[in-house]
């Protein structure tokens, strides 16, 4: 039998999919599951976005440019300025998801070996593109305890060597839901000029900044712009998850040549999810203002409920829509699992996704889990209720 | 200035792409354009699948299973067994394009320096996804003068060496329009099964099979089962080369465990795509009779044509919607770029695809070109004629 690579076989299974199996088995035997596993919001597509793929009028489903309808990019480009983000329609490249966005830009910052930092715990898929690039991922560990602020900077500089591409950052974080500083960013920004380096944040939650703390880009630094380049998506923004839009914007014009390249060989960005993404910047800013009423909402309401469990602790998040709560238990995955597998409060159980497959260092955050707060209050609350009622029972 | 990587730097420009500056800037000038270079169909796209998407009820677009829709998978199944390929839905991975499946493959079978054999010329973006999962291409190249066959199997296992892991095949074949007969798939297969390769093929045209000739599956080979691997897509089939729907499919269990890491990487298909590609499953029959005998007589319009015009010689294609051309021209390149500069007839120029971008030799095919039979009869004709005027005073 032919065998299968040693990258394939080194692929990191997703922490947040792989407790999958056991869910649709407690599905099976009849038990409800709220799923705080995944990122996947329960919040209404806007209608615009909707109405125009029903509306379209295609009569051919064709390839469209390799780097998205430059009607698109032309709109999306102003949505940025707006935003006060000085970029311009060919800094953008559309991509399947932010997800292809950050394999073009692996693939065009790093060669097999290299190395890019990232503050951990972060996106555990982060992992699978690096593997699937050949990168090596360096971490350096921010703490429970500062509500995984970004580490003292002389902590990633320890960290760089001559295999060093870039600094990779989530912002605001999933999973941490924190939301980096003004002068975190500009540490940051510091650092990668001083050591030629590439800074890549992933800012697709960049709306949902709570408490009228505002979200700092890596585009808006004056001095790194042949440095920065942001991945964005439009999954989470108008939630439509399933679209599998995004892009990579950067004002570095050798890195969006050799990106493009990689766009090229894909030949394109799917044709509808563009129609919906393209009408979807006509949102009006009420949806954004309910929405993020909604989650501000959500979010006191998990942390509030979490924090009455003995024992259980959780890192307040400013951003984003996750947040890692600590347990007391050993082995959060085996929590997890025990969870679907033997559990249930009244013919209801939950997913959600262990922390330590966020971490890329071996053995941390065994504790930790990441949680989800996309779904409604009632069931978020009935969700804790039946963690608070399984941590009772679990190993005793 | 931080660097781009020797990846990124040494991924190759796409040959079907790289004359779009040159296109465009025809167009500003007021020149039409034959667009033959791209196997963009001009074909409408099944009502069945536009309806669909126009009707579809959702309002959320969420993820889908990693995997695709359960739906689609469990229909595609039905489409191919009813095709006579014995696959079921737990052998099926639905991709972004057949792009996508490739990428998924590459990176579940080969490391970094290994290596795989295709006959030349090929599907040029094979070097880009090559380039991207670091694997080198080995060609083995197929001659002009033999329509493109299968070269001597001896001369593919001279090239194989400790690193190869795979021979990749498109069958019918993109740029050559080569059916490959069932006694050349047999000789694949015994040359896989005692090397212990994969045999992958790109089967994305296999709808497409003229004069009553029959399309061989490497999945319809008894005996390579765990080597097999067949990559599919919609884009062609449909004419929905927008839609970005493909997917991989082989009853190897390990290898598709193991593609399943890298889809779950990325999360999921688009959506919207996999709805239409769902319904295109009922597109009847007459559909793509018609198709099939529009594409014979483009062929043959296209064939004829061309054989008119002294100097230029053809490799009649038995499927798919191209052939490779022989142009009384040193330099092909020159000549695309120089039709689109220099020359009109008319008004009128024509965009063709030079064939060297196919070849991994170097120095190979540089008086030939792909042309794609994608556009109505009238309009190949004038696109020919374009041809024969321009070669009277090319460098004349």
């Amino acid at each position: 039998m032919p065998a299968i690579s040693s990258k394939g076989l080194s692929m990191p299974e997703s922490p947040i999919r792989k407790l999958v199996p056991y869910a649709e088995a407690a599905t099976e035997k009849g038990k409800d599951i709220f799923y705080l596993n995944i990122g996947q919001p329960d919040i209404k597509t806007p209608d615009c976005a909707l109405d125009a793929v029903k509306n379209n009028d295609l009569e051919i489903i064709s390839y469209s440019h390799s780097a998205g309808f430059a009607s698109y990019r032309e709109k999306l480009a102003g949505y940025y300025q707006k935003g006060g983000i000085p970029v311009n329609t060919e800094d953008i490249i559309i991509t399947t998801g932010g997800s292809e966005a950050l394999l073009f830009t692996m693939g065009s910052i790093a060669d097999m070996g290299d190395e890019v930092i990232i503050p951990e715990p972060f996106y555990a898929n982060y992992n699978g593109f690096a593997t699937s690039s050949g990168v090596n991922v360096v971490p350096v560990t921010a703490s429970f305890e500062d509500g995984f602020a970004l580490p003292p900077i002389s902590e990633f500089e320890k960290k760089i060597t001559d295999k060093t591409k870039a600094i990779i950052i989530c912002n605001p974080g999933n999973p941490t839901g924190y939301l980096y500083t003004k002068e975190e960013i500009e540490q940051l920004a510091a650092l990668v000029k001083k050591h030629d380096l590439f800074l890549v944040a992933d800012e697709v939650y960049r709306e949902f900044a709570y408490e009228g703390k505002k979200h700092h880009s890596v585009l808006n630094e004056v001095g790194i712009e042949e440095n920065a380049i942001m991945i964005d998506s439009v999954s989470k923004r108008y939630s439509m998850c399933g679209a599998r839009i995004g892009c990579v914007v950067s004002k570095n014009k050798e890195f969006i040549a050799t990106a493009m390249k990689f766009a090229q060989a894909r030949l394109s960005p799917p044709t509808f999810a563009q129609i919906a993404s393209e009408a979807a910047l006509d949102t009006p800013q009420s949806y954004f203002d309910d929405v993020i009423e909604e989650y501000v909402d959500r979010r006191d309401t998990l942390i509030n409920a979490l924090h009455k469990i003995e024992g259980v602790k959780v890192a307040t998040p400013h951003g984003a829509f996750y947040c890692i709560a600590e347990l007391p238990v050993e082995d959060a995955e085996d929590f997890a699992k025990w969870l679907l597998e033997d559990f249930d409060y009244e013919g209801e159980t939950v997913m959600i996704a262990p922390a330590s497959g966020f971490y890329s260092t071996p053995n941390s955050g065994l504790n930790q889990v990441r949680i989800a707060y996309v779904l409604k209050k009632e069931n978020l609350l009935k969700a804790v209720k039946v963690i608070e009622e399984a941590l009772k029972v679990y190993k005793k």
